[in-house]
């Protein structure tokens, strides 16, 4: 088959690899009918990761099952499924939790890379969920976004506690920020804010459902938020960035007693104690356990209640991977999704 | 009257203070029936929070009112009262919330310091919770207690998500720590693992509901926390001490989707981003809203249903409250209570 590698900064390359095949009787092998480049990607894209040897890239996928593993009981050849970034078995106590993506068993839910013709999926049973039956074509993006970019919103939008009447602050206009306002919406927030300087993604969050846009940023950023809300902050604050700048920018814009939900993968980031501690923000985030969400997430989505597929500017086909990757880096696309 | 001002790392001096007036029409004057040294005012005493000028110590207090501001309407000369160590208003949108220690009128409860015989208490109508009458003598010290240890180890517990059926690990066995264990054993925890190496504290845990104790710190500790919980951690852990080691160890005892409720003032702390972020766990803390929890703990206390008063293991005569500190300094004491 034909797939990605990363090799080292800005060297992606779509090349021969070897068929994925059986290795746990857990498993199964799907061919992927999208996948997409995530903005996590960009960081070993960009070598703030730094790749010590060649990798198979991707770990957003929907596709139909080609063929499972013995001990798969449940997910059959033939279905439509969606899976989360995360292996999980799904029955252990933390993933009855809803944490997923600390299973006991946790592994890389597509370990072969899903920026691929094929993959294999670890713990099939689960991992993934089908369709009752095979989209429409047309629902496929907004099921592919359910695989890690809208989940990853859902969850940051649950992680601060987003519920009706709520004021919501969401930290980033990228997919996973454009996701969270979607979600937030469903939620039933009543404002929600987005910190945005890119007319492309205003013009989506509002679209998503953003009630007011504030484009500054840092110490400007908060005292727009503070200005917005009577002085006292949000009550939920999405962070979706994972910088030292967005997380302090999330902490600040949440009032004392508020939420901040925090998906972006914190790099280089610190928090400091004495001004957390007199915040009086409920922090929580990390890898979002997508999984959690996936069969609500999938029915608002085939009962056409929501497009969070929307996110996908760019459509290339799988061969040109490497375009979507340099897309994305230079902020010319939100994110890519790409066609076998 | 007489007060106690800090003068320097170990120098408190119990001495001739002016008599607290009314300054504010919302203020009330109280004579104190007990007050208390905190945990908290170790940081200033051991030169570790430097004293740039003398200061009036002491914010934990119950006394009878002497004399309210004209616009009191709640509070009357004469009551029993509790009050928190900041004080609110109890009528805005945050206290609302139950954030009264962010009151958007916040200051400190006791201004002139509750180390005294009289002290000035500012917000009076919002930061007083009377007794229907005036209570047996028996009953005062844990009504003090409730005023800020107590309280702070009910909010730890709160903050933590203690409930019923859940696993707690208390890190940190001093006065707030220990209440921590009564409040958690007050919200139905299953089973309160408090990190102890002090037989008479370990006691003192045992008799407030603690089912296990853990000597070993650090990644041992942490190790042995695992060990009680199948691998996974703590639902829920109380930090009660404020240092990074104290802070790690919590967090890093508390499983996936986990709580952990930090009240302990972070001295020094920096948490890191990336191993954050992979912990999952729920984090939120700060100094205690005790005045939420006031009504709830005062009619358990007065019903005789707890005895939080038990942490005060020293009784002195106000006027040898330096003595009370270099007690609790020197750990031969966990609280001290002080009877002008």
């Amino acid at each position: 088959m034909k797939g990605t590698m990363l090799y080292g900064a800005r060297d992606v390359r779509y090349e021969d690899r070897p068929d994925p095949i059986i290795v746990d009787p857990t498993d199964a092998i799907i061919k992927l009918s999208a996948t997409c480049v995530c903005g996590s990607d960009l960081w070993p894209y960009r070598g703030i990761d730094p790749t010590v040897e060649p990798r198979a890239m991707g770990h957003e996928y929907v596709g139909i099952v080609e063929e499972v593993g013995k001990d798969v009981k449940h997910i059959q050849k033939g279905q439509f499924v969606v899976g989360s970034f995360f292996a999980s078995d799904n029955t252990c106590e933390i993933c009855r939790s809803g944490y997923q993506t600390a299973c006991v068993q946790r592994q890389p839910g597509a370990p072969t890379g899903a920026q691929a013709q094929y993959a294999r999926i670890a713990l099939a049973d689960g991992t993934l969920v089908p369709t009752p039956a095979l989209p429409d074509a047309d629902l496929v993006p907004s099921l592919l976004s359910a695989s890690d970019v809208f989940g990853t919103g859902w969850f940051a939008a649950d992680a601060a506690a987003v519920g009706p009447g709520k004021t919501v602050a969401v930290v980033g206009d990228g997919g996973v920020g454009l996701c969270g306002v979607l979600a937030a919406k469903q939620m039933g927030a009543e404002r929600i804010i987005v910190m945005s300087r890119h007319p492309e993604r205003q013009k989506l969050a509002l679209e998503f459902g953003a009630t007011d846009i504030v484009s500054e940023r840092g110490d400007e950023g908060v005292a727009k938020i503070k200005e917005l809300t009577r002085g006292l902050g949000a009550h939920s604050t999405i962070e979706a960035v994972g910088t030292q700048e967005s997380m302090m920018q999330a902490i600040q814009s949440t009032r004392a007693g508020g939420h901040v939900g925090f998906v972006g993968v914190l790099h280089d980031v610190t928090i400091q104690g004495l001004p957390f501690f007199f915040s009086h923000v409920h922090l929580h985030g990390g890898p979002a356990p997508v999984r959690r969400y996936l069969p609500q997430m999938m029915e608002l989505i085939l009962n056409g209640k929501i497009n969070p597929g929307k996110v996908f500017d760019l459509t290339l086909p799988l061969s040109e991977v490497a375009e979507g990757y340099r897309a994305m880096d230079e902020r010319r696309a939100i994110k890519t999704l790409l066609q076998p």
